[in-house]
């Protein structure tokens, strides 16, 4: 039993998910959808797939899932098109950079009854997952502190940033996931700096590039989480949980295991350049996840809620920004 | 211009290919043989092939490729036999455990102008093939010494170890092949030491299960290589390369990056448990250098005479071992 | 030309010193003074010295430098009784928990003119003070983010707890000079979480176990710190500088690079156990630098007023904790 | 009750000796003895000690020890007289080059029934101490393969190489000991390659500056040595055990934890540059084990016998370099 998919966007991470749909047995990618036809056409053509239109996307009652990989704006209007249309939705991160608009959505998803997963891609990364299982079996004790590093390799261009809707809500979102999900309980409060030392056009587009985040949960579990858009060895995502009884460290997988000693130093390989090649692996295992969860009947690994509640801290983080104070975060 | 493959052998290493051969843009999987007919069936089924017998397969002219991953004692035949049909050939390692058989074999292959790739995985390694692009480049000068281990898991089923070839040419032949690309010279005597301290069983049946070889070229290059059967901690592959301007090496990757610190140690991941996870990618890039190398009408990148060469180092050491001897290496 | 030492505190910090005065070829300990007269005697016993009272200690005119590595309480009036008799003072840190007081023994210092070092001893780490070179000269270019874990491996007594001035006083005062150090520019804005997760004794105490800080510059740079009283694999202490042009990480040292693999794990050291091991050489190269800054007329390496400004930040963090909001940080 | 001691040798290890001599609460360094007087007067001057001739200290019958740091040419003799009157000594190695000779010196230590220490400083490395402990306690099951690298920054002098005894015996000679050590076993045959590829020069004064060493014991132990008189990189000391239960690494040791990482790559720190800096912690704990092992009458942790049966292992490795055969161990 196949689980049929039509694909909106066909950008770099629309070629991922196709590229995985392609090769999985119990999926098949039959629709591509971009408003660039000839990106839509070439996508589609490459895994055998068709150039569609969203409606005949849509109305297609043999396609029983839709991935959401457009740009952010068409997010929330597609989930509830196909919420209404009865399909499971598979949707890029963030579900829509207004809160209100993400209640709207989710709760079109509710009524529909159709599953809904938002693609948090580092949950499925082998390294989170391995160090959340420790977690969760109880390796460390009582979770105390989370600290997450996460640094791009090179700011965004600039017209993407004006359309981000800012650090907080395009970049941090991912590691404000992270942190609700490491942390085991919703943080209470949300403290924040930032500044744009990297690059002063950033700032001048009123967003910033250089971010530090404290938030504090109701039994006194701490968690920091630093971001910078630049760090010219590569993509740096690592992950720090400190408990009880113990200390786990997730840290950035290389391409080899080479290391190379000569009259200058040791050196060894820098991380993977960015999410593409680091999240390879995890975007696999979100597909895999995806169609298990709707093949058994499962919940699915992240949910709609999820999104939203990373919102909530995205915006508390804001706010803190405006103010200095520490923000309780809405629920 | 896709490049349709019958497959020989439907084991494990098969399973492999086959799955490689169904995700490759320009390749195809066409016929699996394999003497187990329902093995056959099943593997073509999962990736829509056919299963066939030899002659079907080999009389197809539609087939322009065999990969030999079936048993030992019928790679050479299967060679020979697709020599004949004028397809290119992916054969597994060894050629044969003769090396009269596997001269006869090249002879074919050599007649017919076929090409020929040796299925010596570990030159397609991500980080044993960056560790030889930085010996090609010069990162570390002349080459001095190069230090080889490898060490598997566990032991074969005795049956197996009482077909293989013994120790030297079942398990070391990697080794030796590794020692040839990475010295940039051929070794002109071996010696070797070995016993079997692992499972005395083997050592009943004849063969060795820990085996240290050395060997020195002409130029005064020096290569040592150690061999286990045993490595309670998982597959053991590991690479030094010491030049006259610097050290490369190439150690284990693992599968996630996670550490964990507790009261007692801190301790990070095994290496993979054998060579399916370890060399899974390696697997990967060398079907597509195979099928690049035809495409292109480039020279394999692994020859025959790769795999001839390795046997007579091979043969070299297990002469020195009965005789105490370093021994020349025939030519 | 000998520089001749008067200690006062028999403890284990004044252990440290004193073995390290008696190694030292430029130095000599004539006085242990302690309030516990056996300590004392004990002390200058093993290291040829003498057990002294305090006036006839400040009196000896061939005395040149005091030690003050007493309980926190005594650290001022000794270091204004030094300052009166013309000594050279290496006081521990904190110089005082009281601001006020700290500013009377600063201006007691300057009016003397006698140099003084507070015993900031992080900053003469090998690897922290290798760091800081690389910042220096410009290896990572602007700063722009610093990283600071510092965690001990039990808590301390209660009864020390209650004396000690708070965890952001006694405890994370030596990562507020680190910061400072690193950042290269004064903070601006300080704010801190903070819990009792670990021992809620502590909390019933009125001081916290668990603590997180964020502080800015008025340039933009970030500084996080991050504490806690319990690290179960025992002192973790690492730093991270993130600059325009790279990252520059300062880890754990460990006691041998001994790394054992078995069926479970792979697994190494853990760091030393608390600060008398991780920073035995950091003691050490403190005293060289004391001695020699004298010998050569140089201003010392760390200054009274390092220790005033570690102390406002350390204000400006309690400060905060108690209302929730980024404090301005006095000068 | 202190040590008082004699010490032949004002070199640089000599010089170490002293200095360790100077810190230690139980020993104290009486007389300095060298053929370079003015060394011999400001060694012992440094330390509070006497330059003196053999003769008297010698025959000073508070000396208690007798420390020879001097020429290998000299150790015999100096072995023999101190012997005879009646010290306790502490030798570096070799005791001498001459089988023959070793041979007498022992006969009349044991005849004279002193206590003696020969100086294979890196068995009190910490790393290599604890890898042996490891293995004593059976944290790796049975011994299987033994493994050791140890490579020189850079060739010796070409006057030294000419009077060293060569390669095997100045050099190997320290891992022909760890080995012994480590494997448990006398090795039974040993066979040995090598070159001068480093440095033609060495060739032609007839020694080599490569080279590699297999070795197998009676129950089929196995032990591979390699030996380079360059490493650009620095002192490169590492040893692997293998066991039935798993395997045992020490690695190098280096200065600072200080990682960079920029757009080239992600560097550590070198090893130290020599022996001088690497096993500055082992030529202490070795005089520690010297004193104590005196103190409370207990055997030498390493013995004239010792400093013997690694030289009968690098006579047997010079005989299998000239006959390309592996050559049985003399007893």
């Amino acid at each position: 039993m196949t689980l049929r998919f039509a694909m909106f966007g066909a950008g770099r991470i629309g070629a991922i998910h196709a590229a995985n749909l392609a090769r999985h047995s119990r999926a098949e990618l039959r629709y591509v959808v971009d408003v660039n036809g000839t990106a839509a056409q070439e996508l589609a053509q490459l895994h055998g797939a068709v150039a569609a239109d969203a409606d005949s996307a849509l109305e297609d009652s043999s396609v029983g899932a839709i991935l959401i990989a457009s740009s952010t704006d068409t997010h929330a209007d597609l989930c509830i098109a196909a919420a209404k249309a009865g399909k499971a939705i598979l949707c890029e991160k963030p579900i829509d950079l207004s809160l209100t608009r993400v209640e709207q959505c989710l709760a079109a998803v509710r009524s529909a009854g159709v599953p809904m997963l938002v693609g948090f891609n580092r949950r499925f990364d082998p390294s989170f997952a391995a160090l959340k299982r420790g977690v969760d079996r109880g390796d460390i004790g009582n979770v105390e502190q989370v600290i997450i590093s996460s640094r791009d390799p090179a700011p965004p261009p600039l017209a993407y940033v004006k359309v981000s809707g800012g650090l907080f809500r395009d970049m941090m979102i991912h590691d404000f996931d992270m942190a609700r999900w490491l942390l085991g309980e919703e943080p209470q409060t949300v403290f924040a700096a930032a500044s744009s030392i990297v690059d002063a056009e950033i700032g001048r587009a009123g967003d910033v590039d250089s971010a530090m985040v404290l938030m504090r949960t109701p039994s006194g579990r701490l968690c920091h989480i630093n971001n910078s858009r630049r760090a010219s060895y590569g993509y740096d995502q690592r992950i720090e949980v400190h408990g009880s009884k113990g200390r786990l460290i997730a840290g950035n997988p290389t391409p080899t295991t080479v290391e190379i000693a000569n009259a200058d130093a040791i050196a060894v390989d820098k991380p993977y350049h960015f999410f593409l090649e680091r999240y390879a692996e995890a975007y696999a295992n979100e597909l895999d996840q995806f169609v298990a969860a709707i093949d058994q009947g499962r919940p699915m690994p992240v949910s709609g809620e999820d999104g939203r509640r990373a919102l909530l801290l995205a915006e508390a983080a804001i706010q803190s920004l405006g103010t200095g104070i520490a923000m309780s975060v809405a629920s």
